[in-house]
C-alpha cells in the first residue's frame, strides 16, 4: 500500500485531483487559498491528498510520495505517529471542546515551560498569527510602546497587520511597523533610533526563512544586538518559531545561538499536526499577558492538547532535533553528490533540517520546476521555493528514495542545457 | 456514570480542580485566559472539565451536569454524538493536516453552498475570529473603501481590531470603525453618514446578544435598512453568525427576518466542537476573495471538515433549529413558572435556543450568581451573564432536570430576600 512512486494503473493522469479542483472552483474563490494552493505551483501537483502515514503520503490519485513539506511544518513526527493519535484518541473519547479546559492544559504548559528554555508561562491559541499577534499585543500592553520592528521580507502570518500581500488591508493595520534586514546590526539599530522611543518590541524569524531566498541562520552579532537593544529600551524580543520551533533546538530555536527572547511564538510542529499554537513568555510579561483579552472556542480543546503532550515528549525522548539533523545532512550531502553529477549547481541554505535548495541564476525558477515536476514523477514531493521541512520519520531509506527522486529531477534540469 | 448531582464520595469539594488552578496559575498567566476563565464565575464553578456525553458534562472533582452553554455554542447535536465522531475518527485514520485540502474540503464547501443561502462560495479558517477579519478584509478589498460600521457593544472576536478590552490595543487598530446602535436605523443610516462615501461594511451580529444585557432579535426595519444602506453604498453587508449560526436557522441567521448578507462568518457549531470557522460570500464578493492572502497552518484540516460534513447532515436531517426550539421553550417557560412560584421577577430575551435569564433589577448580579451556584449544586451548569445555549441533544427529560436544579436556585433567591 505504501509503495513510493505507484502508478494509477490505467487511470487518466490526474483524473480525481482535476475533477475535484473542477468542483472546488465552484465553491471556493480560486479553488482555494493561501500557502496550500497548488495553482502556484508547476502543474503535475495535485491539490487534494488522501492519506498520509510516516513521511510518505498519497494523493487522490492514488500516487504515493515521499514528502519533503510535512504539511508546511506540521508533521515532525510522522503522520499517524502511535503514541500522538493514540493520546489524541483517548482523549477525543472523553472530551475535547468542553465549558473549560481539561486536566491536560495544566500537563502541557508544564511540559512547554520545562521544555522552553526562556518561558516561565504559556498561553495556548489555534494558528500561527494568533500566536504571533498574541506577543505583539502583550508586548505594546507590557511597554505601553506601540512600535513594532520586523525584518524586511519575513513572513509573521495571515491577519491584516502581517500578511505579505496587500489586499484588503490598510495603512493603519501597518502603521506602528518599521523594518529592518535580517542579521544586519546596522539596518536593527537603525530601525530602533526610528522608533524614537516609543520601542515595543524587535520581532526575529528563529533563522532568515524568506520565500525563495537564500536562508540564513542568525549570525551571534545580529541576536546579541537584538538582545541588547531590547534590554537597552525595555523593548519585547519577540522570537517567532512558529516555522522552525522544536526542528533546531527543543528549548526554542535561538538556543544554539545562545539567545534567549522574551516571547516566543510557536505553532506547526508543536502537536505533529493537530491545531493548536503557543504564546511562551517570561515573568517580566506575565502581568501583561493577564491584561490582554484574546481567545477563541476552540483554544482550550483538549485533544490537541493531549497530542502536543504526547508529540513533545517523543521529541524530547528521541532528541528530534539531532535525528533530523542527521537525516538532513545526508539529504544535503546527496544533492551536492547529484549536483556534481550532473553539473547543475545548486546552493542549500539555511538549516539542514529545514531543506532549501536554489539552483544558481534560476531568477524564474525554470531550473526549479523542472526538476520538482520530474522529481515528483518518481515519488519525490519538493517544493520549487518554500523552505522543507524533514521529520524524525525521515529514516535513511526514505531520504535514500528522496534522492533517487532527485536525481530525476536533476538529469532533467541537465537536459535543458 | 452519567447520573446528575453525582456527589465527590468524601473528597474534599473542588479538591482536584483546586488543585490543578493553583498549577495552572504557575505556567499560565492568571491561570487562565479568556471567555472559559472561571475566575470570572461564582466561586463553586469548576475550571477544569474531564468528560462530556451529550448534554451532560463531569468536572474534574466527578461532578455531573446537564450543560447550558453547550461550551460556549460549539457542541450543537451534543458531546460524543456518533456520527460525527465516527466521521472524525475515520477521516483522523487516513490523514488530517497535509500537504493541502483533502476531498471532504469539497465536500463540505459543497454543503455549506447548499445550506446557507446567500452562499456562492465559502473559505475555511479555525476560529470565528479569523472569519470576521476575513469577510472584513474582503469587504475591504472589494470595494476599496475602509469604514467598517459594528453595532456598539456588539462582540465580533479577540483580536486587536475587535477585542472588547484595551489592553495592547492601537487606536490605529480601529482607526475605520464606526459605531451605530442594534435595531436602530436612525443611529445606522447616521454612521453610514459619517463615514462619508468611504464605506466599506456593514457587519450585523445575528441578533444583540452583547454579555449581560437584555437580547433583541432584529427588527425586520432595522434589517431592511442595513440591507439597502448596503445596496445604495456598494458596502458589504456581513453578518456575523458566530454564535447563532446553526441554532436559529441552517440557511443563516437572518433567513426568518427575509434579509441576506453579502458576507457570513460561521464557527462555533459548525463542526460540533472541532476547531473550524468558515466565511462564506455571494458571487460579487468571490473576486476579492481570491485577492485577500489568509492562511493558517491547521485551515485544511481535513478531521474538522469531515466532523462538519456529519454536523451539517445531522442537523439537517433533524432539523435541528426546530429541536432547539422545542427544548428551548419548555425551558422559557419553566422557568417563567419557576419565577412566578417563588415571586422572584426575571426577564428571558432573545431566541429561545440560546437562553438568557436576567434577574429584575440585579444590577450587580447578585440574584445571578446566587441562583447559579445553587443550580450547579443540583446538577444544573448555568452562565449568570452570558447567552446560554441548547443543543440537540437537550432532550425533556434534560430540560426537566435543568429546570429542577434551577428551583433550588430561585429558591436561594428567594432567600435573600
Amino acid at each position: 500500500m505504501w509503495n513510493i512512486g505507484g502508478k494509477d494503473d490505467g487511470m487518466i493522469p490526474n483524473e480525481r485531483d482535476a475533477a475535484l479542483r473542477a468542483r472546488a472552483k465552484q465553491v471556493v474563490p480560486g479553488g482555494m487559498w493561501g500557502h496550500q494552493n497548488a495553482a502556484n505551483l508547476p502543474e503535475g501537483y495535485p491539490q487534494f491528498f488522501e492519506s498520509a502515514r510516516g513521511c510518505r503520503i498519497r494523493d487522490v490519485n492514488g500516487r504515493e510520495y515521499v514528502d519533503l513539506m510535512c504539511s508546511f511544518g506540521p508533521m515532525v513526527v510522522g503522520h499517524q505517529h502511535p503514541e500522538v493519535e493514540e493520546a489524541a484518541r483517548r482523549q477525543a473519547e472523553r472530551g475535547d471542546c468542553q465549558n473549560g479546559p481539561g486536566e491536560v492544559m495544566v500537563e502541557l504548559a508544564e511540559l512547554m515551560v520545562d521544555t522552553v528554555a526562556h518561558a516561565d508561562w504559556v498561553q495556548f491559541q489555534k494558528n500561527g498569527t494568533d500566536a504571533t499577534t498574541v506577543c505583539v499585543t502583550i508586548a505594546r500592553a507590557a511597554t505601553g510602546k506601540r512600535k513594532v520592528l520586523v525584518a524586511r521580507g519575513a513572513y509573521h502570518g495571515a491577519a491584516p497587520w502581517c500578511t505579505p500581500y496587500p489586499a484588503g488591508v490598510m495603512t493603519e493595520d501597518r502603521a506602528h511597523l518599521l523594518h529592518y534586514d535580517y542579521n544586519d546590526v546596522a539596518s536593527l539599530t537603525a530601525a530602533v533610533g526610528q522608533a524614537e522611543g516609543d520601542l515595543a518590541a524587535i520581532v526575529v524569524s528563529a533563522f532568515r526563512h524568506d520565500l525563495a531566498k537564500t536562508q540564513e541562520l542568525p549570525t551571534p552579532e545580529f541576536a546579541r544586538a537584538a538582545r541588547a537593544l531590547c534590554d537597552a529600551t525595555g523593548a519585547a524580543l519577540i522570537l517567532d518559531d512558529v516555522r522552525a520551533g522544536f526542528r533546531l533546538h527543543l528549548g526554542g530555536s535561538w538556543e544554539p545561538v545562545g539567545v534567549r527572547p522574551d516571547l516566543s511564538a510557536f505553532s506547526k510542529a508543536i502537536a505533529n499536526g493537530h491545531a493548536l499554537a503557543a504564546a511562551t513568555g517570561n515573568d517580566r510579561f506575565r502581568e501583561a499577558a493577564t491584561k490582554v483579552f484574546t481567545t477563541g472556542s476552540f483554544w482550550t480543546g483538549a485533544v490537541a492538547m493531549a497530542a502536543a503532550v504526547a508529540t513533545l515528549k517523543v521529541m524530547r525522548r528521541e532528541d528530534a532535533p539531532a535525528r533530523m539533523e542527521e537525516a538532513g545532512t545526508r539529504f544535503r550531502q546527496g544533492m551536492d553528490a547529484l549536483a556534481a553529477k550532473y553539473g547543475v549547481p545548486i546552493e542549500q541554505s539555511g538549516p539542514v533540517q529545514m531543506p532549501m535548495v536554489l539552483f544558481t541564476g534560476d531568477t524564474e525558477f525554470r531550473f526549479a520546476n523542472t526538476f520538482c515536476v520530474a522529481a515528483l514523477a518518481e515519488g519525490g514531493y519538493f517544493h520549487p521555493k518554500h523552505n522543507m521541512f524533514l521529520s524524525t520519520a525521515h529514516a535513511p531509506a526514505d531520504i535514500d528514495a528522496v534522492l533517487h527522486a532527485a536525481d530525476a529531477g536533476f538529469r532533467a534540469v541537465a537536459a535543458l542545457g
